[in-house]
């Protein structure tokens, strides 16, 4: 399993060109999932350390369950396996982004809509915001 | 200042029409901010309810600033102000995007990089994952 070396100082982390993830005190990183073509975003997620080497090791997406308190093989199920095309982190290394292509029928979300934001919020002054459905 | 009602149950969550922000135990629910017109990841950051209020009332990006402790109004010191063309809510409304229009240098980053995601992670089996600057 890939070793991730514990986060350096500021400078490191920005500029460095070890990979340090800087997992929050629950163990995970923030992960934003986006189609590899077209760059929409499909899904936000967490890894922690293990899914994080799985989804180094294997070139797919493996993330960690908050809800379900268990590591989740993306589209295990459902065949929307997750290609990693290419993983970028962010500026302080807590966050991830991955360009992933899809398997299956090319969805991602369990609603069965392509991507998990489908809808739009539109604010309001005086009552709750409301949401409508993207186009 | 907008009134976010509690989380309904999963279908008021999935299929609702109202925004019922779902924040986690720091009251803070996770943002992807994307270039409005390319769609690109700028950055990930969080936002309590009095920023998310916030951005939807002025129509521009406010954040909390988990290292600082306190409201941060993205852009007030280096002119990168993000107005925001439109928000987005995931399945579970407990993640945000917002596709954003970025006012002065139009960058976003501290660092001075256009987007916060500016290093590849390249995997390896035998050492550390190693970083490389995105193209």
């Amino acid at each position: 399993m890939p070793h991730f070396p514990p986060p350096g100082d500021k400078a490191a982390l920005e500029e460095g060109l070890v990979f340090t993830p800087k997992f929050d005190r629950d163990g995970l990183v923030t992960v934003v999932a986006v189609g590899a073509e077209k760059g929409e975003v499909l899904m936000v997620a967490h890894m922690n350390e293990e899914s994080l080497s799985r989804t180094l090791e294997t070139g797919e997406a493996w993330y960690w369950s908050r809800s379900r308190r268990s590591l989740w093989r993306k589209g295990e199920t459902s065949g929307q396996i997750q290609r990693v095309v290419e993983m970028l982190t962010d500026c302080d290394q807590d966050a991830l982004v991955i360009r992933v292509e899809v398997g299956g029928d090319g969805g991602c979300c369990h609603t069965g809509r392509h991507s998990c934001f489908y809808r739009v919020v539109k604010g309001d002054h005086d009552a709750p915001a409301r949401l409508v459905l993207a186009q």
